[in-house]
């Protein structure tokens, strides 16, 4: 199958239809949702995940509540939706970013008719699914600046077409230079424990597409980096501060950390919505934490861990920029000083 | 129950007794095994790990070759069980080093009569596993005097009581602050993927003595390190090389360079039998891989990643000795240059 014809989040008729991510990739099961709370809960469960995918799923509910709203109560109901998606998931500040687009959207048009605010609202949606693809093409085209035949590219966590729209942010470049013709690209995934979005989500899509693809537990990555296999690291990010430091999946830190090491260069891959201007540091980033049971019996066969152990398990940490190569926005690579960087791309602009 | 009453390998009558660890911590079941092929299984399947414990295992099932040998074929048999032993596992010294032992018992008794080789073979296996008793013991002391009240201690895989005789290595110095009435120490225990011995073996062991544990995935050290939560770090060894570069369980390396990234002083617990004095630096020492499924469904309900993905499962990696803060030993700390301070304790004689 190629996983650039999966729909990983789209508007179908009145209902918002995403693939089921945490059944993949033993099955392939699309799902349609209609109401506010159950997509506030397949965002929670990461039905739908990756921050660019979970901006376009929110756009979506928050429309489809004023389509289902009575006439007499469509604003309440639209704005309460917009409280209930955002209370969704913390860390990733594209559900925020699109959730304002809908707000704005709605505050232009609330003072005509019922049907054209739902009209105004569709339109703001799929627009912001619309641009999502543009931005991954375009980081994908940048990132592609940056391979060469045969390199090693290594990657965490899930930042592909299942991430996004389409064509993902870490893994856009791999797309690309599938379309350039550019051969022999070995591709390095991360399994990313606890959720398995390296294995279960960047392999398979890697492995569909046809590209050289092996799986790693996170904990060999600096083995396979001294063993000289990786040229370049790919990674998507929930959100950057002003300064560059980036939050991304709970792990992306560590690796980073390996990269400098080895002297790897290390990409973050940033749609314009990731980057947070009202964020100083990584420090300010809200980190969520998410449950024991994913860390010690989601997916097992029995409890892996003995009963009465404490878990830590967050699900993002923040990068600091000093390990940050560059940071790939559609609008081009940004090097440090990234505020600057970001200021003369125009990404600092009020959201 | 207590950890320290477990039997992670011991002789009882005519059998080598294991506990399965491969069960843990769901069943505690404990295996009785005769013949040389269901030991070297036993070593190849896990069910008997830890660098010390598969070489107090090899020293017995060495013995236990003779104990069932036909006086005739004694010394066939016996030389055969060895070589068989010596094949199970590549990485780990200890179980050549007490095999070692074994033939150098068996030549200086080899002309005696049956029944007296097989007696000096039980003595000379059953002195291996006293003598690690006491390693592990003297590890154990010289750790502690490392800690503090209230300190954070992080470890990767299980370098406990299970890994050894009894104690362990890195978990030793835990043991010996209980036993010292050392409160409020908390323990992290890296999971370590693919097998999960942090999970199943390190944390069950530190929940079972009472000690306050905190299960992590392994991506998420540096996360902890980062916020603050580890003051030291205590892992154990596989094979130790004569600069100090120190094998252990895969993403031991990567440890190490978080550490060294975040000013935490890392402590590689290392028995005598494990520094190879035959071997100059880690990229001498073999690195054992092992099969794809452990990464893919061991353990798993279902498979976890797609078909068709390569996969990368080094069990091992080494960790350089410029990232290790002390080399802790029976005989006593080692700073660098590690050479001369294992010249200086006598640790790099003939083995």
């Amino acid at each position: 199958m190629d996983p650039l014809t999966i729909d990983t989040v789209k508007l179908s008729g009145d209902a918002l239809v995403i693939i089921d991510q945490t059944l993949l990739p033993n099955e392939v099961k699309y799902l349609s949702l209609r109401e506010t709370p159950e997509i506030c809960e397949a965002i929670r469960l990461l039905r739908v995940r990756g921050a660019p995918a979970i901006g376009v799923a929110a756009a979506f509910g928050a429309y489809l509540a004023a389509y289902y709203a009575p006439d007499a109560g469509l604003e309440n109901t639209f704005l309460d939706a917009c409280d209930q998606l955002a209370a969704s998931r913390p860390t990733a500040v594209n559900l925020f970013w699109a959730l304002d687009r809908m707000r704005s959207a709605f505050a232009k048009v609330s003072a005509k008719s019922p049907d054209e605010i739902r009209s105004a609202l569709r339109a703001e949606a799929q627009a912001i699914m619309d641009e999502d693809i543009e931005i991954s093409r375009s980081i994908g085209r940048f990132g592609l600046g940056l391979l060469r035949p045969g390199m090693g590219i290594l990657t965490h966590c899930n930042a592909g077409t299942l991430a996004t729209a389409k064509y993902g942010t870490a893994l856009a470049p791999v797309y690309a230079a599938l379309d350039a013709g550019l051969s022999s690209l070995r591709v390095y995934c991360d399994e990313t424990r606890p959720l398995l979005q390296g294995a279960r989500l960047s392999a398979f899509e890697m492995v569909s597409a046809g590209v050289d693809t092996t799986l790693l537990c996170d904990n060999m990555a600096s083995s396979l980096m001294k063993a000289g296999k990786v040229d370049i690291i790919f990674v998507g990010c929930d959100r950057v501060a002003r300064n560059g430091d980036a939050a991304n999946k709970i792990g992306t830190s560590g690796v980073a950390i390996l990269a400098a090491h080895y002297g790897i260069p290390f990409y973050v891959c940033a749609p314009s919505s990731t980057i947070d201007p009202a964020i100083t540091t990584g420090a300010d980033i809200p980190i969520e934490f998410r449950s024991p049971e994913e860390v010690t019996e989601l997916w097992y066969q029995k409890r892996m861990a003995p009963e009465g152990v404490k878990v830590y398990n967050p699900a993002f940490d923040v990068t600091d920029a000093a390990l940050i190569t560059g940071i790939i926005t559609e609008r081009g690579l940004v090097r440090a000083p990234f505020e600057e960087g970001f200021a003369k791309l125009g990404l600092l602009g009020k959201r």
